[in-house]
């Protein structure tokens, strides 16, 4: 079960001008499920995306860094999953390079316009040609109204679909729309945390803040969550920009709409974020890991990973148990070679736990296990050495995480 | 049930000449179960240790530290389990230091000259006191051949006790014996995994050689082992020397002696250190992870851990299942940033399941599920960069772990 996360409601899913989108059945792993998604994106749109850092990348990951950096305007997506297409070597390659072959030819691109994502089992052969029976198919059926079509055909072991939509009135009284779907920690059968995420805009953008806005995006969103530390080889997070709501264009992010529209822009990439971790495998809880007063930026992020990956500390929170020494521990092995242990303070929700290093003389255990109980819960910890502040979330570590991913994949 | 892994034959147990022990049960945290161990080593034997790397390491972990860093002449270690006496703050390093003060008035010496070591709860003050009242009881009960007692005596949520010891004759016919015992990786009730091991040898050997060997030994065995990447506060790795057995002094590890001594050393520290592993929380399987091929061993390293700590990984091999994209992925997120996935080779014992970054044509996974079935597993991963290797040790993560780390401190 989600962590305070509902199944999106269709309606509330506004199409942005300038993206069709249909889905089909290709059978690429399982019968009778949806599992190919199209994008159709209008003349004039432009598409920046950020993808994962694991070296042993898949093939579309790589088909689309390439794409990409072509400066081809790209018209199409098209995602699969059921197959990771990782680990498939040279012929990975040709797979994902054919399925844009066959989808161009038919729209009359260049296979460079079209950009390939897949999802699912790795180190096994895209059969592709399931793909391209389907493309005549998608090609007839694409509408603007499919996003939620579209959030729930990208699923892998997602138990419900992501989306969000976000509509915004400018200055002059240009209504922009943003709207947004993601899949996330589903990991075996398929087997991997490929997160995917997918966010389109109306909004007239000057195209040189496009690439920075997806990197930013991504920083304050994507990159800030954690199931368990695990890298896919398939992250991607893709921003489309259509361009056709009709206002004076965005051309400095300072300016009253700027911030507005990055505000909402967001929010959005923040709640689909969010809502893969409310979404992980076996997740019961949903903790924000706060890390305050450091030096830098990173030696607050090497902590809050740290926390946020130990299984220790995972476990306890599953258990709803204040076992609070664990957090330490983790503060202490995080990295930080010059730490003072007697600086460090550690909240949970508004409950104070430790001070100067040790527990804090007004702490009551039922106090801890109250929040512990919370099925949203933040944690804080004050390193007491700068200004320096970071924040992220991640869930806790249950039975349910194990059943899923011992499970053998059939 | 720990994997491939017996209780130790105390009558295996070799004392040591130099090193007299005792037990007691001082009800630190449980009644009915010995909980203080006490080491008492006979003048002109040194003592060198290795410490846990973790900037929150526990009071005794600091006083350790302190104690060796002076100079003088260790005389006596007294270890207890049920507190870890971390996270306490300037209150904790008073209790510790109270302890070694007791113990060494008692015995006619400087508090220095006493180590102190805890394993067990972190956040709750050290009940020093318990332990000064079986100071005089465990001072008149030391005897040379306690070894199994003290075994039994340090283990926290460790199915079995872990000793081994080797004796080995040197080119005059002096024999020379070597005993050690180690804890591991339990950790809730009492919830650190803390890993604790004493070993000890009446060779004589060359001071200023010891301090070197007791760091090589570690980064040959210790350092070489993760449960689940929890580095805890209290660890501690202790080498006792008495020089009593009557031969030559070892002056340099390059004679035969030297080599021959160094061996066993060596594999005691191993045997110790991969025992913990057999035994980890939760264990069914015990991996070792050879990486290969690597420009640094540092790289060689970084991929080791990466395989050994991701849950995905460690989910399938309980599972037996060759679910093996997972390593890969892991792999392809070690941190090495021109890694080519294309170079890359992974093997299960002798089965070959990767060649050039993906499937081996050869393999059948058949092979695969028949080796990951096994309880002892060796998974190589070539990377095709280089001439440097590393070995690491590892178990599986499985639903017990999940149990006995979700299980509420009581």
């Amino acid at each position: 079960m989600p962590v305070g996360l509902l199944s999106p409601d269709p309606a509330l899913l506004h199409p942005v001008k300038g993206v069709r989108i249909a889905v089909a059945e290709a059978g690429i792993r399982k019968k009778n499920r949806k599992d190919v998604t199209l994008f159709c994106l209008d003349e004039g749109t432009d598409v920046v995306g950020v993808f994962t850092q694991n070296r042993y990348c898949a093939a579309p990951v790589q088909v689309c860094r390439a794409h990409l950096s072509s400066g081809a305007a790209i018209r199409a997506l098209i995602v699969n999953t059921g197959n990771a297409n990782a680990g498939t070597g040279e012929l990975g390659l040709q797979a994902a390079r054919q399925t844009c072959a066959a989808l161009a030819q038919r729209m009359g691109l260049e296979p460079s316009q079209v950009l390939p994502f897949s999802t699912g089992v790795i180190m096994e052969h895209l059969p592709w040609q399931r793909m391209d029976a389907v493309m005549d198919d998608l090609l007839v059926n694409v509408q603007v109204d499919r996003w939620a079509q579209a959030a729930e055909a990208i699923m892998t072991t997602d138990t419900i679909p992501k989306a969000v939509s976000q509509q915004v009135q400018l200055s002059h009284g240009a209504c922009v729309t943003i709207t947004g779907i993601s899949k996330g920690a589903g990991m075996i059968r398929p087997n991997m945390a490929t997160m995917l995420s997918y966010l389109a805009t109306d909004a007239v953008i000057d195209k040189a803040l496009l690439q920075p806005l997806v990197h930013e995006l991504a920083d304050q969103s994507f990159n800030r969550i954690t199931i368990d530390g695990d890298t896919s080889t398939n992250d991607a997070f893709v921003l489309m920009a259509t361009h056709q709501a009709g206002h004076a264009p965005i051309v400095s992010w300072d300016s009253a709409d700027g911030q507005l529209l990055k505000a909402a822009l967001l929010q959005v990439a923040r709640t689909l974020a969010q809502a893969i971790v409310r979404d992980g495998e076996g997740a019961t809880k949903f903790i924000t890991v706060q890390v305050q007063g450091g030096r830098t930026v990173q030696e607050c992020q090497w902590v809050a990973y740290a926390i946020a990956h130990s299984p220790l500390v995972k476990t306890a929170f599953y258990a709803s148990d204040p076992n609070l020494g664990r957090i330490l521990a983790a503060v202490g092995y995080a990295g930080i070679g010059d730490l003072n242990q007697l600086d460090i303070a550690l909240f949970l929700d508004d409950v104070q736990v430790v001070s100067h290093g040790a527990r804090h003389p007004g702490y009551r255990e039922e106090e801890g296990q109250r929040v512990m109980k919370q099925s949203d819960i933040v944690v804080r910890v004050e390193l007491g050495r700068g200004d320096a502040a970071h924040e992220i979330w991640t869930c806790d570590f249950s039975h349910d995480y194990v059943t899923i991913n011992a499970d053998y994949r059939s």
